[in-house]
């Protein structure tokens, strides 16, 4: 009951996002779960300071996620994911999206052969954003940019590249 | 008319989120609009790689924006801005969100001190996604980490923190 509470008020789930396995397969609620009513205030003090992964979907079953490359550490691409692409992400290594415009999961570089392998999966303080930390196979971009962001805001209010992308 | 169109199709504003200025004072229309209908596909040529600062809103109104560190390169933080955020961070130089959670624009460090000075915004391809270069007057997280991403997620599926934060 506990947990069916903690999946309920943690996860936040839609009927149309159920995730085909649990995220937290090794769940073992906290202590304060078993001493302490579950308040508003002491669940986000356990999503922000526990060591449980709960992630904080949104309305859609997304958070968003951003692909960090391991070696240079910049900003490669900002996506989103939703159970599933989490999932596939940790199973295979290789990340996965849900894609909202097509309506459906990808993995980076299936078509292009550009993936990104995850070395490790950060999460934020209220647990609704990923950092991915990523070797990447090519270019992040679609545009066969290195990373996503090649372009600055120049002085004028215009767009710029950045140098050397 | 071109820059109504513009603005109706490019910014898709809600009339919740109207901005007090138009975000593009400097408006000029790239060729593409003089000398070709507005298709979808060229739209997003203009979108991808044109020199117009056009932000792809969502329905609420908002953008992704992700703060990263100028010397460590460290992701810090994502949050959101609308068309006002934009605008109060490009007038101020310091980063201004809207809080989804309070339901209004707040200033990064409004209340800590611990602004974000933004040296430079970059935008992503399709321009819904915004990266702040920072220098960061102190820590990123409220809960005073450098980083909101201070906790990784370990083989077991549980959180751990991460090594010096």
């Amino acid at each position: 009951m506990v947990i069916l509470q903690q999946m309920q008020h943690g996860l936040r789930l839609s009927a149309n996002n159920l995730p085909r396995i649990c995220l937290i397969p090794t769940f073992s609620p906290p202590p304060a779960l078993h001493d302490a009513a579950t308040t508003p205030a002491n669940q986000q003090d356990l999503r922000e300071q526990g060591s449980v992964f709960m992630p904080r979907f949104d309305s859609h079953g997304l958070v968003t996620a951003v692909a960090v490359d391991r070696t240079s550490g910049r900003l490669l691409m900002l996506a989103h994911m939703n159970a599933e692409a989490i999932e596939r992400t940790r199973e295979t290594g290789r990340a996965h999206f849900w894609s909202r415009s097509r309506g459906r999961l990808w993995m980076k570089g299936e078509s292009s052969g550009h993936v990104l392998r995850v070395v490790e999966i950060r999460v934020d303080c209220d647990q609704d954003a990923l950092e991915l930390i990523v070797d990447a196979a090519g270019p992040a971009c679609h545009t066969m940019a290195q990373s996503c962001f090649y372009r600055r805001i120049a002085a004028d209010g215009s767009l710029e590249r950045v140098v050397g992308d």
